[in-house]
């Protein structure tokens, strides 16, 4: 592989502990592309990422939510979004792919643009160009990183075998993006008034209500507020308090509300897929429902087929169902021999 | 009956128009009541109502949401809050039944503590004390008001031989506390911010999405978001700020945030209900779940039923299915001559 151009910055990994199944070292990168964007016109966008694997196996994508980036696996420098799926040995296997993340265009918060999904599946064709990656033996995305596979699938697919798309269709739902567009008006009401941290906390809040499911909710937390001073608290608060703050203190404002944004301008025409495609829904998912993804299986212009998972995590299923994810990774990237 | 307490103001409505079905004009009242409060302690409070209906019939009262007051019926001052099924020749019949309604205490803004529902049950009890009323026919209660029409079978059972509750359980669901805990935590917000009303209209768009359903926002709203200007707006921006910004036009948020938080403050056992209850449930409803009902339906220490709609407006089907409210109504209200 060769990163020749002066636009590209490689950085070096430490050495992974020298053990049979240790995880090949992450190359990372970090490119200056000038992208042709949908709504934006064309913008000189750097993009972050990391792949590990053998450098000679196929390149798969993976691709997760608009809080997740290029860290996949557990590795020396921490925890990646998705260690139960990927990893040597696991169902997305570094030992015998290359396995390439980015952050998506936005999520440093220098971008004050629309971002449309289609601009994110652009920007990975141009990494995997720079990466001299010609064919894509799959694209694994969930999500919003689900939205992107079907955008690169529709965009790119003469380079792509095969796409996974868990939770994540050809279009927002209309009441989806309604909860989405209040959330970004809680934190304009913060920007304006100096509240920005407490305004991202309560929007991811509300983003975490989306995410899960009243069923988790109710074996998880017991219905009775107790009064706290001269105000009722109920017993969810105190971990959604957690997980808003934990939030906002790693994200800006600005790339919380223009990913957001980017899952509401999703439009895709199903028939211009012809890759073969699995789509996997979540029947208690509250912001992807089964029938959207149901009328997505139905249009795609390819061999396509729809997996079905009942989980009481509702949309972050593929986030906490590990081995049932794991099933449907292995039926669907195992090619035969 | 006499209503000759210094603390009794009768105001004289005006004369109904004067045909057959014409609906008996509305007899309202502003009583001052000392109340002991399960949580404030005693507190001199107001209560403000109307009833109407021939003044020897039996009595029954009407209770709906957090947002809803004494106005039932469409009359000579506009529109009530539940005019397909109040008044003459209507479910709940004007024309044979003195059906009484409130504005809840703390609607009115001016008691900033915390409120429990068998505060409202206590004081509509009161109420009836002083309207010389014994023995309540019905008490027709959905959302909040089955809620306090629960507690008040509960306290009050003895002069009470039916209750109809619709949407509204024995205790408040662990999700749908966390959905209102974070409406109130961007009322606060707003509050301390100087943005009173634009907060309260945000929360109110919250409360419209548990209100309704991702299927009745399907049917009514595309998904393609706009650009509009440099950011996104997606189809139902429009509908809920309007919903939003008439609310906080009418509403202050003490009362938002007191009748909220009273919700949340449910606490009950169905087993000291033994008054025969018509539960009704609709399975698409997001804040008041089916099993919830269920549940509630199996532990009450009486006769008990339940009956379960589907409709596509959610929690709001009270509201918006008129004849199947009115059938549920019919056979539940009509008593053997």
């Amino acid at each position: 592989m060769s990163l020749s151009s002066p636009q590209v910055h490689v950085e070096a990994a430490p050495l992974a502990a020298a053990f049979s199944l240790s995880p090949p070292s992450a190359r990372r990168f970090l490119l200056e592309l000038d992208l042709p964007m949908r709504h934006a016109g064309l913008r000189r966008v750097r993009v972050r990422g990391e792949w590990r694997g053998p450098a000679d196996a196929p390149w798969v994508v993976v691709a997760g939510g608009i809080s997740a980036g290029c860290k996949l696996a557990s590795d020396e420098r921490g925890e990646g979004w998705w260690p139960a799926q990927v990893g040597p040995g696991r169902a997305v296997d570094t030992a015998r792919r290359r396995v390439l993340a980015i952050d998506w265009i936005g999520a440093d918060g220098c971008l004050d643009q629309p971002i449309d999904p289609a601009d994110q599946a652009d920007a990975l064709a141009v990494v995997l160009d720079r990466l001299e990656a010609g064919r894509v033996a799959a694209f694994v995305g969930a999500s919003y990183g689900a939205m992107v596979g079907l955008q690169f699938a529709a965009r790119h697919g003469d380079r792509l075998d095969r796409l996974v798309a868990i939770s994540g269709a050809h279009r927002p739902h209309p009441y989806a993006s309604a909860w989405r567009a209040l959330q970004r008006q809680v934190v304009a009401l913060g920007r304006e008034e100096g509240q920005v941290s407490r305004a991202l906390s309560l929007a991811r809040q509300w983003a975490m209500l989306s995410y899960r499911t009243p069923e988790e909710f109710a074996a998880r937390f017991d219905s009775p507020a107790v009064l706290d001073g001269q105000r009722a608290r109920v017993a969810a608060e105190d971990y959604l308090t957690h997980c808003g703050q934990r939030y906002a203190a790693r994200w800006c404002s600005t790339a919380f509300l223009r990913l957001s944004e980017s899952i509401d301008l999703q439009q895709l025409d199903p028939g211009a897929i012809t890759v073969p495609t699995t789509v996997v829904a979540v029947a208690e998912d509250r912001l992807v429902p089964l029938s959207d993804l149901q009328a997505l299986v139905e249009a795609l212009g390819g061999p396509a087929r729809l997996r079905v998972l009942r989980s009481p995590f509702g949309h972050d299923a593929f986030l906490k169902e590990g081995p049932a994810i794991t099933r449907i990774l292995r039926d669907s990237l195992e090619v035969p021999a």
